[in-house]
């Protein structure tokens, strides 16, 4: 069974046009900020993606593009103005930022940082804090597998990839789910070890044609992370996708699944800032 | 072989002293704040430890008592005047607070926070910042490890408890340092499963008798964090010692073991807080 993300993209979106209206009745236009340093390809085309979603639920959004080579002070006075702005409930950094302005997320207010790009978000997550907002990819691949009622209690979840914004916190969204969870990563010996005993592998490595059939239990579920970009220009993730589909019982097409979640995991957390920032006491 | 946790001990205090002395001499006296809330035993025995082990390394200690049943304005008062007090580098939460005051520990000041009791500590430890405090029991089994010289990266290490103070932190620090984790807990199907496979087995379960012999791959590495008390009120760990010896290659003692390292550690954190806190540059 294919797993496709547009479905679970839907419900999340009909909800949040649900809690925009509510907002919007008491008064508050939920608005995101977006802040791209210079013009990467990625960036842009992120941008453009979470811009329409946000248009599709009703929320604002307003675009800062800054110089690729702009100093910290200009970063800095840029996000203070957002922060302090209490018409902006959440603020998206498109990351990584250039090495020049290296830790300056860390000036982001915690209350905005809709995409836990701040180590104060993160321990928030890491915390079990409810408030928290967890990176919007980790929670995108925790939405596919509720949707799709995929049972996470007691059971065996691999993990390829121990990034800060998926690996790593999807493994603690995991845990804190009552998964029993192995984290695989470059230094990982044998990963076919591990993803042959799971019975949820997730890949997150951003390695094409990394998770092959006969690293798979039969009946598994496959949740693939990966966007890679082929040499003719075509997108893949980092399963096989044809010949796994043989052995697991579920698993996400790349494109046209987990990624097509992010978007609107991005605009249930501004609904959220808005209405955690505008009712402090709710 | 048993890795005994006093002689690690003894190094990082022999460290910390030779940094207490080079803080001196530059005018500042590393100085410990413990704040405690009821007479718990517990409490009570740590913080007498915690005491006697700062005194060895020259770090002022100061501690205050509060009562069982504080309001939070009292709590939240006491606490405030020392973030805001310069003399006073680290301070120390015992805890579980009570549940009058849960949450409260969020208001300690995160560059005091030297045992990793708020969010933000917790996140700055997750995002790999070099300047955050693990929590001092895991930071105390990481010491254990790199004192005894076992290797982690690459090894596959399976950790049993997920815990905020303990387990999670615990696996964070084990990936972070290259390592494959597997992280047990309450809903684990099949422990012995993992414990089996693994290169080192770290139980911080709090559950006598859990770890058998059987459940061990010969030559593994097994780190006791259990503080068990039998009914005769004599200590005990997680792991059935006498008999997971025939089988590992090394194992911890409990007591003597990890539970001994815990305090060097805090008073490591102390010294690195005076630093932070007095050159911020540095």
């Amino acid at each position: 069974m294919e797993l496709r993300g547009k479905p679970v993209a839907d419900q999340i979106t009909a909800q949040v046009k649900q809690d925009v209206q509510a907002l919007q009745e008491k008064g508050v236009w939920p608005k995101l900020t977006i802040i791209r340093v210079g013009e990467k390809p990625d960036d842009l085309s992120y941008e453009r993606v979470a811009c329409s979603r946000m248009q599709q639920c009703g929320i604002l959004t307003e675009e800062i593009a800054l110089a690729a080579d702009c100093s910290q002070e200009t970063f800095i006075a840029a996000l203070q103005e957002k922060n302090n702005d209490p018409s902006v409930h959440g603020i998206l950094l498109l990351r990584p930022l250039p090495p020049a302005l290296s830790g300056m997320e860390e000036m982001l207010a915690p209350q905005k940082d809709v995409d836990c790009a701040t180590a104060t978000a993160l321990g928030r997550m890491f915390a079990e804090d409810p408030g928290a907002f967890a990176p919007c990819t980790a929670q995108a691949v925790m939405e596919m597998l509720a949707y799709y009622e995929v049972p996470l209690r007691g059971m065996d979840v691999t993990v390829i990839g121990a990034s800060l914004v998926v690996g790593k916190p999807l493994s603690e969204l995991l845990t804190t789910a009552d998964a029993t969870v192995t984290t695989c990563h470059l230094q990982t010996r044998d990963v076919a070890k591990h993803t042959r005993q799971a019975d949820i592998v997730i890949s997150a490595a951003g390695c094409p044609g990394l998770i092959q059939p006969d690293m798979l239990r039969r009946g598994v579920v496959v949740i693939d992370v990966g966007i890679n970009v082929r040499a003719d220009g075509s997108i893949c993730g980092d399963a096989n996708f044809l010949s796994c589909e043989q052995v697991a019982s579920k698993i996400t097409p790349v494109p046209g699944g987990v990624g097509s979640v992010t978007t609107s995991v991005l605009a249930k957390h501004v609904v959220q800032a808005a209405w955690q920032n505008s009712f402090p006491t709710k």
